[in-house]
């Protein structure tokens, strides 16, 4: 079934224009705006102005301040830590990885790590912006707790995800950005939405087996997702061990929450008092390529790369092999072109929140 | 089967004095046999003395020199492009780690990065050198090519091994070191050895589709084998990612080979010309945790972490759940008390190379 396309700037726009309503000075409501409508235009649908409803109630409940006051609170030449004031993750994680990426052009590499900060849409769109300036980009962050480490069935870590931008100068990066669970949420919604089956391997139920009805996982019903691998034969420790990368990393080292005592954040209310450290982390990091080359001849063996991979002999004739970023590619070239489709549900969520704060919208 | 036991220290000597018997200086050697002793020491088996015999190969066949000339090609406060002279991997790539943990302690941050090098060993060997100086130390590599990207059944990525130590001050650090494969290449060897099933999602045979037959697996048959993840429904394109990154970070960016390009481990001389750079390459970057965090409020936070998530509630009460890192430290524990497990085939190779170059085994 088709869904109704909406123009990218104007859902841009709308979401903007929700937050500037809800307080948010110029800068921070275009900034939120802009990191929803990235996603939006890389068909990454989970992540942007799908989830505006929960931005909104994170303002309105006064979870979050509209202008949280950001600051550097240690630094040196190319390391910073960064205190995001308890803000909203799509406008306080865009200012840390701005300082990475100018610490990185001066000094060849930098990391800039965040605490109390939320939620930060797609890791994604802070890579992208590294490799634009032809820089290697790193991005991870911890999230509210619903994958079980390896072994366990209680949820403990988020679907953490990592990004790493490789950048392909002039071009599109070769862009990883992924949850470090064996699938988003946004997936199990799906299949939910659709009445199917999940495979085996995304969740345990709340008996901790596991199961392929997805109406027994999400709400308050007790269930766990899967880190990448899903199964101890197709590598589940491995996808733990990228999760508590991303949490040691974004939450315990620069004493953020980690683990399952960070926010909640589709239901801020029912958040564990934090127990080690306020809000999310983050973390960004970048480095030169000129560091290692110059820019002419990597652009050559990035080309030979992307050649050799897109050549590799497929196992169905009909999926040939692609390269990392270039599903986001496809999408963007179909949504600036047709728009964006949104589902019913999405639509009927940003016509309340439309109405309830008084902001046109189409 | 209890297989008998050797003290580690006289396979670490074993090794030190066939490769000066084979030309290497004292240097060269005390280096190469620590790297394969540490293998040993973690129960990495697959990567450790077991595979002395590779090595031994590739300096009695000339594949490469005794003495690797060594040089910093590029560099910066905080980057090093480094030209491993078509050395060992486990001669060479410690040098340039040991550049790395450096120029860390002196800026904050670093990355260097390798070519021209080969088979460094294991990644975790130096990851623990920068976490013992307390900094998060990352390493990866390219490899062999034997592991298909997602929709394909072409070998195009070696087993890209990737390995971040987060250090716990005073302790073992927290340890992530992983093959970016669903399995290493060591457990289809062992399948073979017990005559034994794979499961589904290790490798595909030569008709492209998933085996259990592990007998269709390896030497100069067509196969691949898979990336983490193992099958769409798990993320195997999210393992396909990762062993991408790894090749671009590692080949791609110093000009090294990458992908189907590089040297051939176990059979040298079937290796491809290089077409794109020679070698194999290797990434190593660190970052000073006290960029972020005085030590002791740190030490403390990971010690919550790990008591969180050791805590965590298992599916099996027999299978507590563990830390990254938990398994070697149990390996590492159990071996110097009781010495090296070898199989009987391992001790063979051990005695053929004793006997070949008349240094003495056991």
């Amino acid at each position: 079934m088709d869904q109704p396309r909406y123009p990218l700037h104007e859902l841009q726009a709308f979401s903007k224009n929700v937050f500037l309503k809800l307080g948010c000075n110029e800068a921070n409501a275009t900034t939120g705006a802009e990191v929803l409508a990235e996603s939006d235009k890389r068909g990454i649908d989970s992540h942007g102005i799908a989830r505006l409803h929960n931005y909104v109630h994170w303002l309105t409940g006064k979870f979050a301040p509209a202008n949280p006051e950001v600051a550097i609170i240690r630094q040196s030449g190319s390391t910073a830590l960064v205190d995001g004031g308890g803000g909203l993750g799509i406008m306080v994680a865009p200012i840390a990885n701005k300082i990475c990426i100018e610490k990185t052009l001066a000094s060849g590499t930098a990391w800039v790590n965040v605490r109390n900060s939320n939620h930060f849409g797609i890791a994604g769109y802070y890579t992208n912006l590294a490799a634009e300036q032809d820089l290697v980009g790193w991005a991870m962050s911890n999230a509210t707790a619903q994958v079980a480490p390896a072994r366990s069935k209680q949820p403990m870590l988020g679907t953490n995800p990592f990004s790493v931008a490789i950048p392909n100068p002039g071009k599109f990066p070769l862009m990883i950005d992924m949850a470090t669970s064996a699938v988003a949420y946004g997936k199990i919604e799906i299949a939910k939405r659709e009445n199917a089956k999940m495979p085996i391997g995304w969740a345990l139920n709340h008996l901790g087996e596991h199961t392929t009805n997805p109406f027994e996982i999400g709400g308050k019903q007790k269930y766990s997702m899967l880190p990448v691998g899903s199964v101890k034969e197709h590598g589940v420790h491995k996808g733990y061990c990228l999760s508590a990368m991303a949490d040691l990393l974004s939450g315990v080292l620069g004493d953020a929450a980690f683990g399952p005592f960070g926010p909640h954040f589709m239901v801020p209310e029912i958040s564990p008092s934090p127990l080690f450290g306020p809000g999310l982390g983050h973390m960004f990091g970048a480095f030169q390529v000129e560091a290692f080359s110059d820019i002419e001849s990597y652009q050559a063996r990035i080309k030979e790369w992307i050649s050799a991979f897109k050549r590799a002999e497929p196992i169905d004739e009909n999926e040939p092999v692609l390269v990392p970023g270039e599903p986001e590619q496809f999408a963007m070239a179909d949504r600036l072109l047709n728009g964006v489709p949104l589902n019913p549900e999405v639509v009927r969520s940003l016509r309340t929140i439309s109405k309830d704060l008084g902001v046109a919208f189409d």
